[in-house]
């Protein structure tokens, strides 16, 4: 049966156990509210370890004043069943003082990687995500660990964090899991009514688009853009927050298409931010 | 023999054997040149752990522009004795590139414990260490780390960075060793010229006309400060950094004595700055 542990201590315990019989550690971190994504995740920790740890935690120092974090979605009792269904071992589910039982005066912050796509827009928010990963890191102390490549900027901060501060840790980034019609899988699709949830495809879409500009080999990042921002414009119900070309490693904006890139994008759908990207390996 | 190891991942290699057999670490980081200080702490912690090792690594990024990185001083083969012959085990003496082999994207910043005393004057110089310890805890990953008392807002830093971040380490600080006059150990007294080594002895005997007034029940902060400046400025060769007491938990300046306390100061004698502190329990 899975296990679902609140307390630091007591997985800190369990996880010696593990460690003492040579068990090697996977390690999914998660806000909850698991979806097909999550699930890809976890099923190739429990593949590639003889352990896997499923966190879920509604990380409260990511999130803006304006943010969501009071409406986060979350369901354990289903959360439990993906995890399970996928070969978890442990969830780990600590509460908010348990992850902060006094004031936190530190953070880590992985500066330059945070200035484009998200982080110029959410302030914070990635001096947020390394804080919590660096706790999580600590306690977990796992072989391996498993992120999403729908959240590319999270994943390139996490890789240079590991590098700069030793972690002895592999970061593992997973392929987007899409709905049918292409839509990324996010918890924050939930949010979405029936009318947005179709609008929501105008992302992949647009992606779609730019690929096929790439792959026709223009390489005027503005002319992209452009043709990009009108494909969205199209879309009553989207609002576009960024469209933007970046170097895949130092996520610095870039001009012209001369080396391997990140496109990225987070358009509201209604009041519902959503994010979509591909990757884009210049020859 | 005592093992000289500079390479990250060999020092890891030889630490996970330690571990298999469930050998206790303990860790000693310093920038070399050991004194009696550091030997008091290695000694501490070869009778607490069955392996010890002491790190000797000259950080850069915890220096400013205009501080002393380029003439600290270093003596490696003393180095190796003082460590041998007080129960290390391993010294790990990594190069600067072994260290930062890339540029530093990321650092860990412990908020307002760096405001008052040697972090209003050395800006980022807390940065630069709790980034450093950070790595180096994430590579040796000891079960105790030893500090000395005489960096008291180092201890403090590091303590909360250890609570605050979920390190599975016990932070021991150690009393400070002075000379027969009084004088704290430190690495920077061998730039004291003779003149310089007598004139030094003012910061001890400051702190303990400091700690006879506290003993007489005189709780006037500003009353007690001043009487220390005027102590130390009959020193010709002393010039005040700062004199403060301030809260031996937040660090945060007191008005009166009222709670636990650190009292420390920096004083420069010639161009070398020293620090002395000692704390003092209200009751």
């Amino acid at each position: 049966m899975i296990k679902i542990i609140e307390k630091i201590d007591e997985l800190r315990k369990i996880l010696k156990e593990y460690r003492r019989n040579n068990q090697t550690i996977g390690f999914v971190p998660t806000m909850g509210y698991l979806h097909e994504g999550h699930a890809s995740l976890i099923k190739r920790s429990s593949s590639e370890n003889e352990i896997t740890i499923v966190s879920i935690f509604v990380n409260p120092i990511q999130f803006g004043p304006n943010e969501d974090l009071d409406k986060y979605p979350r369901d354990l009792e289903r959360d439990k069943k993906v995890a399970f269904e996928n070969g978890a071992d442990i969830i780990f589910h600590p509460k908010v003082n348990e992850m902060y039982p006094e004031k936190l005066y530190t953070f880590v912050n992985v500066e330059n990687l945070d200035k484009e796509l998200c982080g110029a827009k959410r302030e914070g928010h990635f001096k947020g995500v390394a804080t919590v990963v660096t706790k999580l890191f600590n306690i977990v102390n796992p072989d391996k660990a498993y992120f999403g490549k729908k959240d590319a900027q999270q994943l390139a901060i996490i890789k240079k964090m590991v590098k700069d501060m030793n972690f002895d840790i592999e970061i593992i980034g997973c392929d987007i899991i899409r709905e049918k019609d292409g839509l990324a899988k996010s918890s924050r699709n939930s949010y979405l009514k029936p009318k947005e949830r179709k609008a929501a495809t105008i992302l992949k879409k647009t992606l779609d688009k730019i690929k096929e500009m790439l792959d026709n080999k223009e390489t005027d990042v503005k002319k992209i853009i452009n043709l990009a921002i009108k494909n969205i414009e199209k879309e009553p119900l989207a609002k576009i927050d960024y469209v933007e070309i970046v170097d895949l490693y130092t996520l610095e904006k870039v001009n012209k298409i001369e080396t391997d890139v990140l496109v990225a994008m987070a358009v509201y759908i209604g009041k519902t931010r959503l994010i979509d990207n591909f990757d884009y390996k210049f020859n």
